[in-house]
């Protein structure tokens, strides 16, 4: 039996979109001697359709797109995911399905029954999860059918009490097909690698085993399809960040032709980079845009952002405004005008001083003699949000957002000034991350000016001002946020890992004090496991641990 | 056996606050001879407490607060609500429990079966269902007691699988208790003594049902506790958006002294009229502000605004900002000023020509000559939105925004813009019911000016612009807009309910396109079944059913 493996980037509710990039995959497939080609989870209407699935429209474009699907799988077989009515009086309306499809008809419907629920995954709001589970037979094999979260219940993970494979085992299949829509975070895959070897070894059955690709607004699907053997051997991976359709020959309960492998994984800094350009990709070109206009202070964050913008849509469709006020420094502007000259992007040059100037005038009788603070700071980030809106307003550029992962967590940022954006580029990397990933950049030559890298950072929103004036040193700091965000530590135990108590106290008031502000900030590509946005749902009014 | 219902108002995670106010309404019930005092869901914590339940400190301060409680309970049993952990290694974590204590201690732990896991609500996320159920006896009597949506799967609700009642009804139960956290929405409350009343006619039990009050950022409570007699006859019904404690007594099946009443709902308006003033109050009290700006533009969003808040705050602690354009109607500034003048709140006027010359002024090099569009009349709105956020900044006001259902919708409205704010008071009130809520507020006098009621709506961004320039009127664009937001109905089935196709058409993507405009829209404080925020969750990149 050959099977292929089809790992693609689908587009939410574009039905078809999708459909015909999976009609033509089977043809492909077909094409190239495959008995049986495989979708990833939900493939039919991209993954996550969120509220969609509340639409009884939606459910039908579904089922209609599965039936087209059907119609061309002739001496084919294939696997499609998509959501289905659950016949049932009582439970939730929706199965989170997938469609064993052979000779032009749907021959079997295998639901899932492990619905993520945390972090961003939202599925028990629309799925009944399944209680039945039985094989599918084909080609005289027995194959275990499951849909993603169906194998992470295996050893020590006590999320859920019922294990789909304890059942399906028991008809002693002959291998495991698992269709997943599996989210990148640096390591994941080797968690990945991990609990999929394992559960091969549990029930000493090789696995094929199928993922998305492709960014969807804040969720990034890296692809890495993987092939196991019954001993819970690597067999082979498929590609990070792009599409792939590969096919595989299954033989008397062996994958032929392939060799254990050793997951070997890129660093965290060289994956994160790819998901960023496949996040600003997508982004763009699911919502059909292809410019991108950003604020260039010389900093290294608005940097980083324009080289990786630079990188996933062409220097050529980036607008780059400096946008100096008068406590800008010289270096800034000059940094700034270095890198458009190294990446050959446009740029211009647009000062705020006569915005900030009529602002305080007519502030003036109001503020009266009252002395200089963050009311007139935030009037300077907010004047060059203005004009960077009046670009995007004007040109049709998408605004990015420049902010990084620790101003996001401190509230270090201007609500509709530098905080806005339609997407966050960099908002779950931390300042320490930033410089690693800048210096990947430039790993081959320097793109970003070593000057914006080495100089301390600052907003430059008053005289000599520095980060450090207002914020600990980045390595301290992010090293407490990583506690408090990352692994929900209490104060106590960070304080008694060694960090300073009022420091702790100040930092982590100052990320709680900031809800309101990351409550109304753009979407933000999710690199981490824990990203603030739909992963990190925090009360807004409350009173917070301290 | 006397039962004493506590309808509070909790803080999410003060739980000095929580605490302090429970362990005082048990010491007062006591006084006032009850034998049982019965707090809402989650009452230790607040509800919701979100991703708070996953910081394991917060279930600790959950649990000692529980203690704490517990002691204070001498010769007066109790019943609150808390999450506890899940003793199994399997399973998610915590239980949504309700505890009743007994001299000092927890006699009994029930938890929660059924998690609502729609609309606003994640309870899922947390909490693993239960599955055993037992009554609690208490003086002689047997009490079926669960929390909130366990009385929420009856007669033909299929959403739930399982019915902790027909378990616990098995036990011959003598009444009933329910503990819960059912936030309002407009008619909500009519449901609520509906199904309520069928469990009472069901299980042929009376029941004892307190709910929290008072707002949790978007989330409003609205009380209105109720008391029922076994054939679901209403007994008693405590007031609505205001905190209670009263005290019934129960004796051979019955509710002493009390005959049936009829459930009789203030109108729609008048009750979004009273959850919009506490919805107000709540986010300013408990996030420790008193203080609120907003911009008064003459027309009826604002004013209205403007009249609630002087309602929810007083009208000392309001300044209102007048922030003509050369755009702006003289009837305009006008009819802001007499408002100001009937509610005696303070105002500003801060005319924005001078900062909008300089944005324009600004550009000039980049726009040179192209023709006025979308992006002069944002400037506009986003000037006035620095200056609101100056007068935030230097003052310590708190930015109401002033956007209506309407607007969000179809995003009719800038971002960074006046859809700036720190909270949404009307973003889910349709213009058509902004008409009525303004009437409302002048059932007595004259308070929002007739002019501002009766004049047709504008932006005023360019000469002479009215808002059915680009929209259809008010009431058939809100008939099309219920269809599609509250009642998920596809354009073909609102295009059959008689409505003009094209516009149709164009309404409903008007609503898709500016999905990324509400994804950093401020929460908005919900009074509907369907308001936008944590209870709509749509993807921002994707195709949209048109």
């Amino acid at each position: 039996m050959k099977i292929a493996l089809a790992q693609l980037n689908y587009i939410i509710g574009d039905f078809n979109f999708n459909t015909q990039k999976i009609i033509s995959t089977v043809h492909e497939a077909k094409r190239k001697g495959a008995d049986l080609v495989v979708f990833a989870e939900l493939c039919v209407c991209g993954y996550p359709p969120r509220d969609f699935l509340e639409f009884s429209e939606f459910i039908e474009l579904c089922e209609n797109a599965a039936q087209q699907i059907a119609k061309e799988c002739q001496d084919i077989a294939c696997i499609i995911g998509l959501p289905t009515r659950n016949p049932k009086i009582q439970g939730k309306d929706l199965f989170n399905s997938a469609y064993f499809i052979e000779q032009g008809s749907v021959k079997a419907v295998v639901n899932k029954a492990l619905l993520p629920n945390y972090d961003v995954f939202d599925e028990y709001r629309y799925f009944e999860p399944a209680v039945d589970f039985k094989c599918v037979e084909f080609m005289g094999y027995k194959i275990a059918l499951t849909v993603c979260e169906d194998l992470w219940n295996i050893n020590d993970n006590p999320m859920y009490v019922t294990c789909p494979m304890d059942v399906l085992s028991l008809e002693k299949p002959d291998l495991m097909i698992n269709i997943a829509a599996s989210p990148f975070a640096y390591n994941h895959d080797e968690e990945r690698v991990l609990i999929l070897g394992d559960n091969c070894r549990k029930y000493q059955l090789p696995l094929f085993y199928v993922n998305q690709v492709g960014a969807q607004t804040e969720i990034i699907f890296d692809g890495g399809s993987l092939v196991f053997g019954k001993e819970g051997q690597l067999l082979d991976e498929m590609t990070y960040f792009t599409e792939e359709l590969k096919i595989y020959e299954f033989d008397k309960g062996q994958v032929k032709g392939l060799k254990p492998i050793v997951h070997d994984p890129q660093s965290d800094i060289a994956q994160i980079h790819d998901a960023i350009i496949l996040g600003i990709k997508d982004y763009f070109q699911k919502s059909g845009f292809t410019k991108a206009v950003l604020g260039l202070s010389g900093g290294i964050d608005s940097a980083l952002v324009c080289a990786l913008a630079a990188e996933a849509l062409g220097a050529e469709n980036i607008m780059a405004v400096l946008m100096p006020s008068e406590y800008s420094s010289d270096h800034s502007i000059q940094d700034a005008l270095d890198l458009v000259m190294n990446l050959g992007c446009k740029h211009e040059v647009i000062a705020i001083k006569e915005a900030t100037a009529a602002f305080q005038n007519m502030m003036k009788p109001v503020f009266k003699d009252l002395p200089f603070s963050v009311a007139e700071e935030n009037m300077q980030a907010r004047s060059r949000a203005i004009v960077l809106m009046a670009m995007s307003n004007k040109f049709g550029y998408i605004l990015l957002n420049t902010s990084n992962k620790s101003e996001c967590s401190v509230g270090y940022g201007t609500l509709y000034g530098d905080m806005a954006g339609a997407i966050g580029v960099l908002g779950d990397i931390y300042k320490t991350q930033v410089y690693k990933l800048a210096n990947y950049i430039n790993r081959e030559r320097d793109i970003i000016p070593q000057n914006s890298i080495i100089k301390p950072p600052s907003a430059e929103l008053r005289p000599g001002q520095k980060d450090s004036d207002s914020l600990p040193e980045y390595d301290v700091l992010d090293a407490i946020l990583f506690q408090y965000i990352e692994l929900k530590q209490s104060s106590a135990s960070i304080i008694n890992m060694g960090f300073d108590e009022a420091l702790v106290r100040k930092v982590l008031k100052m990320v709680n004090v900031a809800e309101f502000k990351r409550n109304q900030a753009p979407p933000i590509l999710r690199v981490s496991p824990k990203a603030f946005g739909m992963g990190r749902r925090m009360p807004i009014v409350g009173k917070y641990l301290s």
